[in-house]
């Protein structure tokens, strides 16, 4: 592959709109060569005033929950209330690819159609932050682009999902109409990330179960969760038949505009950045000393001694670090 | 305060069970005086072969729950089972202090007075890993004095629950019977951490609603939890009245068997062991990192930075971490 380079990129078609602009800034972003590194950096500095002005909206959701359907028709529907939209969607078996084994553009047909929208598979594996940087970047060059509904979508089951909750202003959760019959594959700590569940599906015969399942829903999360910003919601859906999408997003806004004017908007942004500052610098550590092998299998040592009960955590530690300083 | 000094504890005589000795060696384990700390390792390695041979047990929940009570009629139960029990009180008002500020002589009176009985308050604050450093060294030495049940509580509303999560065996909660009225306080994340919900007080009038209390927290645990080595149990109790603590007693013994016959139990201690080394090399670092006034400076700068939305997480972290190496 050959250098994408700053120079390629229009900066200011992409601040235009330009969606073309917009894919080849994201490609330099996501390039694993040292010398595009420094320029996706230069590039994200430039955008940097311009992001910001979007919803960012983590959805996730176990595999046949719905989400390719529910995004294609959300999606729409926020385009018609006159926003433009982009779809981030993370690719699980995909470590940084442009291409897209998704298949995104068969399975949201008329959204990823539409000039309004932006669809772009975002690699789940990195050297920094697993997810999460490459998608935390690819987030502001859209938002420069002046997408302000900016959808990150997950596969629900495995830890990505953390760390999308970790860089979205909102987390919605699709679930089945079947809820007490099983656990619908969920994994530990997802529920409680949900700023709303989304019960899809509900239509037809199976719309009782359906309200069943959001009364289930309703009394956990009323148990589950003390956000004194803001009461998880739990609603009903039907993706295919398009019910229900405007509460869903009434509700969106609505969380806007309570967060934006008590500020709690703005204070998650700043925590969730600092979060991220603190967590880089460990992970930049972290790879620094990696490249030292003998201090790599020192540390594989003392973990051994650690496992094997033959020395404390805490003395085993201390000998690591010693050896660094 | 003069120094304990190693000298002065008989290991012979804590690890023939002997409290005094016991109480003298956590003092020594809690001193912050460096010469303590070397002299307090020393003291660790010796009795870590003896270490391990109890069942963990973190009890949490919100003041009025009636902890203490529980606290001392399960103890008393245990003790009739033919256990010895040391429970460590996490006291989040007392920093580093051999005092108890609850009071624990007073509020588990026939416990404190029994022989068979350990009862201990531990500092919630320190250098390392907030409580969780002291209150990890000090359950070792109760197994190496024989103890065989460490109960570790919490007052259930802060930080401490999860890193008590993290180095007990098994984790209760205890709960009012009155759920859906209000969240009782409760932390988020909390819930999920228990591998029991125990709904204490369910006697007398209150009983119908803590049945009621009982179905909803067990419909919400269904939920959200997905565990797949132990399926978290939601029970009812009156510790005051000592209804359903046997009932408890052989749960958490139905636990150990099952889960030490999977190899569970000891997979679930190795993994706390290997994420508290990690833990504490980071913390480690960090200490190192933040004696290094210049260094500290740069980093609440790049901060700040961050937070203004002038520069990208990613590049202040590796601007700082440039500096370091």
């Amino acid at each position: 592959m050959s250098s994408i380079g700053l120079a390629k990129i229009d900066i200011k078609k992409l601040l235009s709109g330009d969606r073309r602009s917009l894919a080849k800034a994201i490609t330099l972003i996501e390039s694993s060569r040292q010398e595009d590194n420094k320029e996706a950096q230069k590039l994200l500095e430039q955008i940097l005033p311009h992001s910001g002005k979007s919803i960012r909206l983590g959805i996730s959701g176990v595999p046949g929950v719905g989400k390719s359907t529910f995004i294609e028709n959300f999606g729409l529907h926020l385009i018609n209330q006159g926003h433009r939209i982009a779809v981030l969607a993370i690719d699980p078996s995909s470590p940084i690819s442009g291409g897209s084994i998704l298949g995104d553009k068969t399975r949201m047909e008329n959204l990823s159609q539409n000039e309004k929208a932006f669809i772009r598979p975002t690699p789940s594996l990195g050297f920094l932050g697993g997810v999460a940087q490459k998608t935390r970047e690819t987030i502001l060059l859209c938002e420069a682009a002046g997408f302000d509904y900016v959808l990150v979508e997950t596969v629900g089951v495995g830890q990505s999902e953390f760390e999308v909750a970790d860089m979205v202003d909102f987390f919605l959760l699709l679930m089945l109409p079947n809820a007490g019959d099983e656990l619908q594959g969920i994994k530990k700590g997802i529920l409680e990330l949900a700023d709303a569940v989304i019960i899809n599906k509900a239509d037809g015969d199976i719309l009782p179960q359906a309200q069943k399942t959001l009364a289930q829903y309703s009394s956990a999360m009323e148990l589950m969760r003390n956000d004194p910003n803001w009461k998880a919601q739990v609603l009903m859906c039907s993706a295919l038949e398009k019910k229900n999408l405007d509460t869903i997003y009434q509700m969106i806004e609505e969380y806007k505009n309570i967060s934006t004017t008590t500020g709690h908007f703005q204070e998650k942004r700043l925590a969730q950045n600092e979060e991220w500052f603190k967590k880089l610098i460990f992970e930049l550590i972290n790879h620094k000393l990696k490249l030292d092998k003998g201090l790599e299998q020192k540390k594989v040592q003392l973990k051994d001694s650690v496992l094997k009960g033959v020395k404390l955590p805490l003395a085993a530690a201390q000998e690591y670090v010693d050896q660094i300083f």
